[in-house]
């Protein structure tokens, strides 16, 4: 079964946006054992449009177009589909009715732009779409699928994975078990990693294949088996990963979408614990990503951000002495952020980090990049001196996803 | 004088790479007047490389393929060439010579994979890569243009930028000027925002070309301008933006990069001024997103993540009688949050932010997506109360938009 992309938007032309909607489809349909041979960016014009869409019907079974949905009139995908399919625009009351309840949640007042995004194609059928005002549309023509999709991220993605694939599961109960199981590391560079690993990598079954997928400090290593039966694949899959994690002792961690906060919250929580954070070069990101998690408020309390130093001693306690002697990046002042967020916060673990992110601040002592992270934990606070490198949106990850980690052995252990 | 791209490599296909060189790539032509007509992202494979170079040739004038150029079995890309152009590969001792000084620079012993490197198709004209072993190749074939490139970022970027486009620059004097400016709107839906500036956008010169670009209750607004020198263009962006600053007063910000983060942070600057952030739901996504801009410590003095309403007492004094009386999403809390968080930390601006961002924790009174934020101001506090959705990132990405923008009217009023 083969697929293909259609990304329909100027802003994709002028790169003015990362086409980061066709690797999530792309990845999504890969899992589901639907070959993607052909991605196409095209502009919101109607003969480009309709051009790509003739184009991949010769190679294609199931073609996914996003974007050029909105209600302005830059948006012409749905006239062009119509054009296409040899139909016309309907009302369609599910999808009036659908818009009507989000206004009103949202308290927003109806306007006539809004009403035509109540009209679909005739042909097509409706795919809800729970967190926007244009819906889905899936259209059927000689045995090829086409679907469109809104091109914002955040209504897109569900529509995929919440109605797309099981609705291509249930059409086409031929597609085959594709098995995807990605595993975390952290803090190993993606060529020592593979050293490490290289005699496990060759024992591999023929009917698995790895990939490293390398991000700020961290290496997903994601492990695909095809050519079986989904339960033996996955049985496969266990007894390579349980090899792994003996030869990466304590070192392998979460799975799919678990990750690094994931499985900290879940730590935290399985022992009843709380954690606070005490944050200066990681400015927040640390609380942020911990609290992306749903129920976080369960084991997060809060946090200090101390970007200057008089924060760093009025909120958290840290002695002015101590910061002229070592100055703010230093292992001191980071283990005292610790205690202090620790304490004042009332919990039972925290967080610390203190580092030069960058562009500016860099002394020859203490380069951008240097950085400090401490953990503090009933047993005592340990510090940990770091360095990455020269940018500062990559510092700030790294430092995150490193402290993180420290702590996470630290539960784990 | 129009263009396209062809990404080559079976990454891109399943979704493990996201193609961000298409975007790099097309807005360097775009600002070099080359009108990007379609991006293409095909397999590792002959026949596909071929078809899409076929295709392409039919729309384009100047085609950049990236990929498969490296040393490993899977890089098909200038075998193709070769096929495709009707020539063979040929040893080069430029090449050579190049590959050899930076193999002793980096100290890496040469081996046959990489010897192979230094043979190029006959008859292309080689681009230096003064970052790697896989030499740039511009190919000339009746009238058009066709540029392979390597698909590493760090080593493509540097050869468009210094090699590419002054050759393309040398080759057609006669590229025209093609200008884009984006500017940002915040808390405006998009559809309200069409109809409010209608008549504004009825009377844009032919020239012009309008686009919205929503994200989070964010919506940007891109002019573009095409069929006349830079300066006219330039000229006649100018004078429909006053415009629209004039139908939308206060409401307009930014320009290009410089996102809400950046507009606040020299707003900040300019007056000297300082700012401090006490953050319920959105855990210190505001504090992150300050701290993303270089030199945020200028103004940035720190941050109370109060998620627990032990903290909120604690660390920001918000009496315990109140948060019992209206409970922790309400207007009394949040102003308190905020004044809390201007004294203790000392700053003349504070932002704070309480509010139910589910999935858990909605009342019938106070439901998913309920949120209060607060500017607090050496002139008195302001709040505001919002009904945002029910998705998590969303609610937390727009809680943090909305308050900081709250913040940027009353610094620019």
């Amino acid at each position: 079964m083969f697929g293909e992309i259609i990304s329909i938007g100027d802003e994709l032309l002028i790169g003015q946006v990362v086409n980061t909607n066709a690797s999530f489809i792309a990845s999504r349909l890969e899992e589901a054992g639907v070959k993607v041979v052909r991605i196409t960016t095209v502009a919101d014009e109607h003969n480009q449009i309709t051009e790509a869409m003739d184009e991949a019907s010769v190679r294609a079974d199931i073609i996914i177009l996003t974007g050029g949905l909105g209600p302005t009139r830059d948006d012409i995908t749905k006239k062009t589909l119509c054009a296409y399919f040899n139909t016309e625009l309907v009302y369609n009351a599910d999808v009036f009715n659908h818009i009507s309840e989000l206004f009103a949640d949202r308290g927003i007042v109806w306007n006539e732009l809004n009403r035509q995004q109540a009209y679909v194609p005739e042909n097509c059928t409706v795919l809800e779409n729970q967190n926007g005002t244009a819906p889905g549309m899936w259209f059927e023509k000689a045995g090829k699928i086409y679907i469109s999709l809104p091109g914002v991220p955040f209504e897109m993605k569900p529509l995929i994975t919440d109605v797309v694939l099981p609705r291509l599961g249930a059409r086409f109960p031929e597609l085959g078990a594709l098995v995807h199981r990605t595993v975390y590391t952290q803090g190993i560079p993606e060529s020592v990693l593979a050293s490490r690993i290289e005699s496990w990598e060759d024992k591999l079954p023929d009917k698995l294949k790895l990939a490293y997928l390398p991000r700020a400090g961290m290496v997903r290593l994601r492990l695909s088996g095809s050519g079986a039966g989904e339960e033996e694949l996955n049985r496969m899959i266990d007894d390579a990963l349980h090899e792994l994690r003996l030869l990466l002792p304590g070192e392998v961690f979460g799975e799919g979408k678990d990750n690094l906060e994931v499985v900290l919250g879940r730590l935290l929580e399985a022992k009843g614990q709380t954690i606070s954070t005490a944050e200066s070069c990681t400015g927040g990101y640390i609380a942020h990503l911990l609290t992306t998690v749903p129920g976080s408020s369960a084991y997060f309390l809060g946090s200090v951000v101390a970007y200057s130093n008089t924060v760093k001693e009025k909120m958290l306690g840290v002695d002015p002495s101590v910061l002229i002697e070592h100055g703010a990046v230093s292992e001191a002042v980071v283990k005292a952020m610790a205690e202090g967020a620790r304490t004042r916060l009332g919990t039972d673990y925290s967080i610390a980090t203190s580092g030069v992110a960058g562009p500016g601040g860099g002394t020859p002592e203490k380069p951008v990049g240097t950085t400090w992270i401490a953990v503090s934990t009933p047993k005592g606070t340990l510090a940990e001196k770091h360095s990455f490198g020269r940018n500062r949106e990559r510092n700030i990850q790294r430092t995150a996803f490193t402290a993180m980690n420290l702590l996470r052995k630290e539960l784990d252990s």
